[in-house]
């Protein structure tokens, strides 16, 4: 079944609020089945509503549309469908009473406004809300259903959750899946590259989308289909791509490399620490941002001067005169003390040039040097060149780190 | 001038990813006077795009579109425009170099799928990407402006501010002027309610806009006019307002809190650390993401173990085992040992309850504590109740945190 949603409101289009509603109805419809073909995000204006109505309506077999239905003159969207549906805009008692209980019981008075959320066109079928005032509209037009709904993000949800998503879902017949495939450590056009055969024989009905994230891509399989083994079919495939990228897959859900890997330490009861220098602190952030993972994280240093690496970490001064704080021999020093210093399982150390200033002939800004170490002693270091925006290089250096440490523990460096 | 936002991507539409892409643009598109007539979200499919160009270019007269640029095969937006253009789509000897340069840089091979990235309309204007490989293209059709840009975030972002934004304010005739004031310490309605009066009498020409962040509003003043002393008018109303905000108010330009700070400490040579637990590192991180951070900021420790606060910071166990390790004496005994420890002119401890568990009767979640010290021997400890989830706390405590160390230098405790 095809769906548009139309999202009204001059806040989204002038940046004020990020349209988060459609993100949520578009997750939820696919769930049942449903294709989302547009977002359309308009002015509260009526002309505005008119036109995208009669847009959506072309495509699709179902119209969401959320916002506009306050108690304020810049909420036209009744006003609006009545006009679009070419009926009466009346005063429905069912809602008006609604909406004094709901007051009344909030110990408020029913205001002149609250009579106006009371008006609908007369052709509707009222949806209650039952998280607060405004109704929600459920209209068969022509053979096509319109559903109007509050903007207000917890309203809608209640709304779709308990009243439209049951009603669409019925009326799909048609099966739809998802499989996510996380990776690691290479660009989308080296996967894209590696899988090329894989991709070209999709059947038309299972589709594959490449989603980019810093240093990782999310690989998605979506397949729909009105019967045969989906599941099964699209297993095959992803089965097939993850023989091809082998060690820069991880993982076959929609997760993220930190919290893939606090999973696995949680389980080996293994502990970590960070010693960062460029990456100022954002490893740390980044493990710290899973709830929980006090049970494997322990701390870290963040020795941004060359004092706190001698002083805390016990980088020997000669290495760092001799090879600069940015080297193979900083890092592992950095990466040994952080271990003596913090006894944990496992540590990273990260050194580097984050820049915009900073960087040299020989180590231009980008230059970075990362170590991860376990408590066996065994130490990887390995430089790598990240070039973009210092945000860019923290950002990206981070990923990298964490990808070491899990190569590192699965013994594929 | 009227603008249309497309936003192309299957990954939207499924709800996936939500599309902050649009808010970016439609706030920088405001502020330079355009006003934004839809967003349209659609899919990775040729016909929707050639539909959705045909749509915005009727109403408007620039139309922005992202997303669809990349190296993989769903990825059909310039085969799109070059149809929807009735023109070849040809290899651009200027962006295969740019991305062969940026591939070496990096140390990677150039590979088949990066000459389609370097394959566009042959009517287009290159814009070359400054942080990624795929180029945006700026083109001129019937009078109408259609700019196609990455999808991606912060290359979306690199584009607009440095080529797409400045082009378009130069085709924007009207004078217009932003003065923005920073505060922090104080919410949204309460800095609304002393300044009242001063937002009432404002010219219809001048608007006032409250830009909240995490504990902190940034209030930005937009003035557009054709003549007269525009700059003189609002440079009047920003002073009354700041006399009203007293110390709430710390800078006059578009900075953030810790920004203002590093220029702060830079100016007065003076060194700052952080010895962190609940925020994980995130203060560092927000420090250190300043560039020349290293100018004043030495380093932190993230002690999050219990461990850790006794063996690095030199925390007593028996403070710990009486008090807790979110309690009064424990961050003042951190920020005593992180001076120690890490030598510099102030520090910054923070220890709280970041949820979703941990947290008790006596100390609910987002219960914190924070002290500020300075080696002269002062020291300033203060609990805050810090409400939300998890990464709101870590957020929130860390731009308190950083504020409390401003008044603490300048006396304001």
């Amino acid at each position: 079944m095809k769906v548009s949603i139309i999202t009204i409101g001059d806040e989204i289009l002038i940046g004020q609020i990020v349209d988060t509603n459609s993100a949520f109805m578009g997750r939820a419809l696919n769930d049942i089945g449903c294709t989302v073909e547009e977002i359309l995000s308009i002015a509260d204006e009526r002309s505005a509503i008119v036109s995208a109505l009669d847009r959506s309506r072309e495509r699709s077999d179902v119209v969401l549309i959320t916002g506009g239905l306050g108690p304020t003159k810049d909420d036209v969207t009744k006003e609006a469908l009545a006009e679009y549906f070419g009926v009466k805009h009346v005063l429905n008692d069912e809602i008006l009473l609604h909406i004094r209980t709901y007051m009344e019981r909030k110990g408020r008075p029913l205001l002149e406004s609250h009579r106006s959320m009371a008006m609908v066109p007369e052709n509707c079928e009222i949806l209650q809300n039952e998280v607060g005032t405004a109704a929600a509209m459920w209209f068969e037009f022509e053979g096509t259903i319109f559903v109007s709904m509050p903007g207000v993000p917890y309203e809608m949800k209640d709304f779709m959750n308990k009243q439209v998503l049951p009603r669409l879902s019925k009326m799909t017949k048609q099966q739809l899946l998802h499989k996510t495939l996380m990776t690691a450590g290479l660009g989308e056009s080296i996967i894209a590259s590696k899988i090329e055969d894989v991709e070209n024989d999709l059947p038309r009905h299972i589709k594959l989308a490449y989603l980019p994230r810093v240093a990782g891509v999310r690989l998605r399989l979506s397949g729909q289909a009105l019967g045969g083994d989906l599941n099964q079919e699209m297993e095959d495939i992803a089965t097939e791509i993850k023989m091809r990228l082998g060690k820069y897959h991880y993982a076959d859900e929609d997760t993220t490399l930190e919290a893939w890997l606090g999973e696995v330490l949680k389980s080996r009861k293994e502990t970590l620490s960070t010693a960062e220098s460029c990456t100022g602190g954002n490893i740390a952030r980044i493990l710290t941002r899973i709830p929980g993972a006090s049970a494997f994280y322990q701390g870290s240093v963040c020795t941004y001067s060359n004092e706190l690496k001698m002083n805390i970490l016990g980088v020997q001064p000669e290495t760092l005169q001799s090879h600069g704080a940015v080297s193979e021999q900083t890092v592992r020093e950095m990466a040994m003390g952080a271990l003596d210093l913090l006894k944990t399982d496992y540590t990273i150390a990260v050194s580097g040039v984050a820049g915009p200033t900073g960087g040299t002939k020989e180590k231009p800004v980008g230059t970075v040097w990362i170590a991860v170490a376990g408590k066996s002693g065994n130490l990887h270091a390995q430089k790598y060149m990240y070039p973009g925006s210092r945000e860019i290089i923290i950002q990206g250096t981070s990923q990298i780190a964490l990808n070491q440490l899990r190569k590192f523990i699965f013994g594929l460096l």
